[in-house]
């Protein structure tokens, strides 16, 4: 488990055997009732306990817009910021070849489904800003090419309250390379 | 000084009591070599023990693109990023009327001799994607409003490496604001 090392793993099992009867019963139950209930959206493939999940079902969400993304968590994290009003597509996960992830282990196929009616005006390719992610999003723009849907991907340079004096030098070639007009 | 509070101040401290006879005065010599020595570049402001310097005094770096920064330490993390051919301009901090850092403290003034001629294409403002940076670059960009020089600004977005899951909810809505065209 993420996060949980030899020593938090003997202190979780001894924890577990000296409780009361029944709580490693209620627990296991627990879980399997996660692992029942939650499945993938039909919609957007993010992990939901509702079909289709409360965001696709949300009337006041902007259907014509989706945010691409890799994992259910960033899903959170784009809710947290507040700043999107559109749909998501999880894809679960990014390419990469040496872990055995290709493309077709990805929700893409889902994803050009939604693409069909043309409805849907842009997609913001939001995988993270890595190898994995920048070549999930190459690769879905080339797929994308020949359909007509604004494509667009997520701004990289410095991130908010950084200081340039310890920025990494990744980070800053990529803040000049995509400079904006300010004037 | 930065970086050393109380404890280390008071340990060397007593490394200097300790010391050979010589060494606090050599160490005090050198200090004030470095002060006599060093001065700000009569161009580009950065401290400089040469004048102009070497940066400014460069022959293949390009005179027609000023990157504009807060502090040297930031001159040095663009050299890092091996990005930039072009020049730099430090103003020596950013504006901050809480900390009573007007605008007059910092050096515009050489900044704005420096685009009298004409010949600068291009003015990169790079200061710190804070509030004070940010104060500043608009600052700026409305001092250069009626220049003929074209003003950008460093791309703000996500940092090269992140992970969308555990980026903050300010760098994901500039992203967001800010993304590209990608197809």
């Amino acid at each position: 488990m993420p996060g949980i090392g030899e020593k938090s793993a003997t202190r979780l099992v001894y924890w577990l055997l000296r409780s009361p009867e029944g709580t490693v019963k209620n627990l296991a139950e627990a879980l399997l009732a996660v692992a029942e209930g939650v499945r993938e959206c039909s919609i957007c493939c993010n992990l939901t306990a509702l079909e289709p999940c409360a965001i696709c079902a949300a009337h006041h969400r902007d259907e014509k817009l989706i945010c691409v993304v890799e994992q259910p968590q960033d899903v959170l994290a784009f809710e947290r910021s507040g700043e999107f009003r559109g749909t998501y597509h999880v894809l679960h996960g990014a390419i990469s070849p040496q872990d055995g992830i290709t493309p077709d282990k990805l929700r893409i196929r889902p994803l050009l489904e939604r693409l069909r009616d043309g409805r849907v005006q842009e997609l913001v390719l939001a995988t993270d800003p890595d190898v994995e992610g920048d070549t999930t999003a190459l690769y879905l723009s080339r797929l994308l090419h020949d359909i007509p849907v604004r494509v667009t991907r997520l701004a990289q340079g410095m991130s908010v309250g950084t200081e340039i004096e310890y920025a990494d030098a990744m980070s800053l070639a990529r803040a000049l390379q995509n400079r904006r007009d300010f004037k």
